[in-house]
């Protein structure tokens, strides 16, 4: 077998169904942000646009009617119109084409009204918005579900000790309360301000080239009454319809709208992809501290039959992964020339919706791995004595430390730490015996020093400031 | 000659003079973000921290006046430290030795109390954000700068018309006021997002691993009075010392405070670049409808006499260019596992310093652009007659429409257009000619409607409505 | 209207159809890239491993065939695959399930051979290579007719003058063949090495973890004979049947041939974007030197009636402008710990292919766009006169020189050229009337000296050089 | 304390001094990428400019000789060049200035041949390969060590057991020595893709825009002979004459030298933070398989005594995140518009020597880690335990379906599995006592099945292989 290109598939159908993007395929979100959907957002901002017109007297009622009429029950080609939008580097164009022809069929002088005055960029544009709007609001509902999640983790667990681990190695003891106050705490840092920018979506209205020049000259020629001759009037009216925002200026090339919800999302990806790879690694094969959900079948191999691999977790970490790439990819089209660039607009569609796809799958993910961690106590226990009383170093250095001076002390430490290791014993014994520790600390207090699950310092303190800030942000208790 | 390695520089004091990064060197924002400025930062940290201690009473404040005292005149040696930081895998170990060395020589007592029950993570964190503070506030000083001159632009040129170019084609009149506008409010958009990370930027106090915990240690066996026991007392007293927030918990591993910024930055870049990438087709040779301030020798060439490059919208286009890499390493390093990632941390002081760098470089340059940028209205005027009328095709379109329908109208256009292109004629006089468009308009008409500076839509509305948002964002008057 | 979550399509099917990606909507690359053609490459690997076993003699012959019918013929649900791919975050745990239940209706012994001693990263890295050769395949076509169009416009235009910018001024003259060339070379540059790159693609075969110990297990099980019980047989044999290399190691976690791909695609992007740049320069109104290929309704707007936008070189650009972004997190996900990552490899998929669908839908624009290209010599010409003379300064300096000393010189002119760039004069003029010029050059010597299609320096010499070199590596003749 | 803008520092020579970037501080690739290098490298082209003129006649020697004498010994102040840049985008013209008025001062007559019909790009990008030849000898050197201590490692442990983990969890045994075959041939394929861009560095030679025109022009003024008339023979010579390529065209803005650097940047830094990301999961303090190299001090902790910090490889993680943000900017830059761009060019300079400098410290640290790095066969054998069994059931699966058929196999080991891993118990033993196991295995031919240190597949010959091309990559014998 060479490698024969094999047979085009007979229809466009199976172009993307999310096979290569696992944390999405099959969310709620992935239907709201397919090709079907933002045409569907095309349509609705012609729609809008429409219905705001014939609110302001510039067309009749009726053709606003006809428009909305045949937009919400038509059948248009996707596939056919992907292929024309190369005629014009954008689909609009050639959905005005077939909206104009299919409204015609019904009530020709409606027909005269689609697209009145308008431009590709503000319907793909506001489009645009009201697919983000839509994905975000399923958005927030999840990342509501995971702080709640997440927020009875840490209630539970406020004085569960575990081992804190920096560069990799046990530090000191913490609690895993702490730790999920942590996963909390971020994600909802990343959500609230996903939710400014929820409400700040804008929709876009500036006619050819910013001016709205066609809208006011249509309005004027069809004898619409003052108010309707500003175009901020029609902007206005456009953002009541679409539930969007109501932008200073028409922003064309002014992409913060995009490029910030961009930087918003890479938030989000970062604070849950955290959150999963910390999962990661509290089930590893030897640490074992936690479990994700079990679902029958799940985490299987195709070649392993013990395996239970952590799958939510490698989904949130592949999303946490990819989102920076994307997000570049706004930030650079920032750079957009004169008054409708060519290529700069054009470059920022299709990882616009990649990003909310990764966002969207991700927060459904995240919300079943909060909802059905299982923390293991037991292990979290057993670990944090792994270093046979070495996690707590720290704290006897700082005891020492007033008796025999900071640097002396650590240094003493330091080498009762690494003769313990290299002669693998107890690092707790090994003080127990020694004759200078001996000199500043009696037995006892040694003993009670060393105890690993008595040094979490203020981390019950901080999980109730966090679950508070939680309940003020939210009006839930945990 | 081959390529022997040069003689090693007898000093490392020229590794980054900023030879190759135009855009900031020399610039004010850069002396406060080289290593002697994080340096300096990191000191004023751990003076702060002793000083949050005395306030507690948890150390003496002779301890705090002679860490301050060292702290302040001492010298440290830079390259040894950053070589030493390979050690540790970060500079503060190395410096809070030398520190505590430089104290232990004036007051033993008080070397004590160095970096007492600290963290490196605490100081390199900390130091992060000041430095951060210190350079957006300079950054901040130059973005009023541009807003004041940008909007003195936009008054003055309200209704000076000129060719709207969408992909890369004259597309409709437009004024420079409103391109003017434009600039401006997107600059004064990403301009408060800043301001308001400004506000944000929290201390970092967590700890060896952020329970805090030999924070309140070294407090209890101080015997520091009940309030100094709760490390939450500390962290509000090193956030009020230091003029930064004080966060709700610790963020060694929740980097919002990083990776927040970087998108703000990077909104910043991009808005200032597309400034840029305006100014140089604006004075591209056949264009020539601006000019950037003239200084005796500045866009001069090695090669050719009579050149008078656009160098500070080049710089501002590099910044807008690199910021978005840079960027996508901080969104990145939000994967940080554990309690200390072991190289997520390490992966962002060089890309946030590089970014800040550029965006106070690119405010600089900036401002500098805005304030002595010349527009050319006589060659604005000259450009828009380029396309002999076509320029409003559009406005008669929606005449002509009104007559004989949007599509047979804009089918008669085109051809029209086409016609007198291809024959090299006037599109105005074609149209005077044609007989259908007679059929529907005068000449008188017609002539009124072709007009290319009587079609600028609502541009100078739009150009009131972003003076006004500006006055009331700023409280100034353009 | 809110903005009511619309009724979820009907199917997946219109997920992703290239409605936001027009660069390659409808394009021959797209085919082979979309869903249906990843999982056509893993049922073809699952094909290649049987047949390769049976070639061994580890399995029937009968085995492979029937494996062969029922993935040949069989149909599977994609859309259910993909929502099943997050119980195992990748889709070949339940592809395998479904082929052999398929197989097992029609040959229940066969079905036992099915996915035999292998793992879903072997089935899943092949066919992201098969894929990837098909349409580096029909990418290395469409750059075979990039590379000879642009060949004929550099032969054709070797000698054409036109003004070379630099920092968008006019700097000196050159050619429009030398720019064509310039073209020609890079992508052939890139070209060339996504050639070596396509040959070099290597199947994976490691089994669950890089030791193919599975392999050689069921091989010794089933009573191979000897050669047969070496992995390395078989995977020598399943690259013989695939049509791709054979590497020296597995590659689970050694990410060379996805993120070295990536490198080389983004050199492709990059090389086909800067081209498509150039073209809009040269096409903007002011400038007219060239214009896309003239296909009747092309470039329309939804606006304007008489717009003709350059569409083919804006869809260049965003294909330029998006890939950086995706080859980055290629590059991030080579940080794949263990002996398979959880998360750096589920990262891949999607940027992977989408990376793959720009250059392929870019590499059939750029033919497009090179093989209609159409130059405008007399605008070309008329543009070089613009600066008056200006454009030549260089080499007046270069003689002046001779006479009067370098620095002198080209303060002279440089004066010379700005007085008359104020006065609104002709530089050439105020040469010829400069006394200081007419000390060291003659009337005659400076007219010619001053014609600007008399210096294009070694642009021929070099086109030649460039077009030798094309041939040298096609084979063809320009 | 508020945050008052610190003093600046006296002098720029703090700006940076690795303070930031760990791996690569004090690292011996660092001196050869500071400014004072890249001011070093620009003199050598101008020196190598007026060698080869001299040698093809068209300036005297003595021009040649006292350019380079002052070039060589000639102080320069990179502060004030860093900042005069500003005033050209370049800091190639205010050096210019300085290196003629230098030569002046010794030998007015050859200050006339400095840069002698040159332009700054030539300067700048012949400087940058040279700059980067230098340091790619360097990191080559440096990974020449890598590939000796990882091949030593791959021989010593050919069959040192150690358990695969596939998405964090246990899989199927591996070696030891396969693992680190798999480092080092990855971390080969990076370096042979090094050396060839090594050898294909080019120098840059086009003169204002890339025509060669004012070289061309002044060796005609100055009557060379024939030869010497062509640019192109120029070109040839100033390669000779740094050591470097001599390309095909000039390449101002055809960026595949820069980019295609980059991409292989990404590839070295990706393959050695992938060995620094294996190294850190075999050091956890669970896991303990492997130790960094002992060095008095090194990773110690400014809060815990007992630390031992993996650093080496935190610092090789770190840099395996930074690079694909650099490298992304470099392959956006390639959109280089014109015959010299605004922007894009000045964006390369930073970030390459940046991903230089990460690739040089990686390098050298991956040599201490790779040179120094401990294995421990004895925790790994111990860790091999720690499923009981689990780790070899894929081995117990294949032999029982073949006396049960696979499915069914599967499905029962799965079930055996999980009930002995809720009781707490081992799979050997709940094997060892199934009785549908039993029917198909004996008790003997179990056990020896269950043996996870006899089930490492082709690891043994696949390092012999990986070490086969190892020598015959390198020509030396592990």
């Amino acid at each position: 077998m060479n490698t024969p290109a094999p047979e085009p598939p007979d229809a466009a159908r199976d172009l993307d169904a999310g096979l290569l993007s696992t944390v999405r395929a099959g969310t709620p979100a992935e239907a709201l942000l397919g090709d079907a959907a933002w045409l569907r957002a095309m349509l609705d901002a012609e729609v809008a646009l429409a219905r705001s017109q014939a609110r302001l007297g510039v067309i009749p009622q009726a053709s606003a009617d006809a428009i909305a009429s045949v937009a919400n029950k038509g059948r248009f080609d996707l596939v056919s119109l992907a292929v024309r939008a190369r005629e014009a580097a954008n689909p609009v164009v050639a959905l005005v084409g077939d909206l104009t022809r299919a409204v015609a069929a019904e009530d020709p002088a409606a027909a005269e009204h689609v697209h009145f005055g308008s431009t590709s960029q503000d319907i793909l544009d506001s489009a645009a918005m009201l697919v983000t709007a839509r994905a975000l609001d399923l958005v927030l509902k999840d990342l509501t579900r995971v702080g709640r999640a997440l927020a009875a983790l840490a209630a539970a667990h406020r004085d569960t000790p575990m081992a804190a681990r920096t560069l990799t190695q046990h530090a000191v003891p913490t609690t895993f309360g702490l730790k999920a106050a942590g996963w909390m705490h971020a994600v909802g840092e990343a959500e609230d301000r996903l939710r400014s920018s929820r409400a700040r979506l804008p929709v876009q209205l500036g006619g050819a080239a910013g001016t709205m020049a066609a809208y006011q000259e249509v309005a004027a020629l069809n004898g619409a009454p003052g108010d309707a001759l500003s175009a901020l009037s029609l902007s206005a009216e456009f953002a009541r319809e679409l539930g969007l925002a109501d932008p200073v200026l028409p922003w064309h090339t002014a992409r913060i709208p995009v490029a910030g919800l961009g930087g918003d999302l890479a938030l989000l990806a970062g604070s849950l992809g955290k959150f999963g790879l910390d999962v990661q690694n509290m089930v590893r094969t030897e640490v074992g501290e936690a479990a994700e959900p079990f679902v029958d079948g799940r985490g299987s191999s195709s070649a392993m039959p013990q395996k239970r691999n952590p799958v939510l977790s490698a989904l949130l970490v592949s999303a946490g992964l990819q989102m920076p790439g994307y997000v570049s990819v706004l930030h650079q089209a920032m750079l957009a020339e004169d008054e409708r660039p060519a290529g700069a607009w054009h470059a920022e569609w299709q990882p616009l919706r990649e990003a909310l796809r990764l966002a969207g799958g991700a927060a459904h993910t995240a919300a079943e791995l909060a909802e059905g961690l299982t923390a293991a106590p037991g292990r979290m226990a057993e670990n944090l004595t792994l270093t046979r009383g070495q996690v707590v170093a720290e704290r006897l250095a700082v005891h020492l430390a007033a008796g025999m001076g900071k640097a002396e002390a650590k240094k003493h430490i330091t080498r009762v730490a690494a003769e313990a290791m290299a002669g693998g014993g107890s690092f707790a014994e090994a003080a127990a015996a020694d004759a200078v520790i001996g000199r500043h600390l009696s037995p006892e207090a040694l003993a009670k020093l060393l105890d690993p699950t008595r040094y979490a310092g203020s981390a019950g303190e901080l999980v109730d400031r966090a679950l508070g800030h939680h309940r003020a942000r939210t009006g839930e208790c945990a």
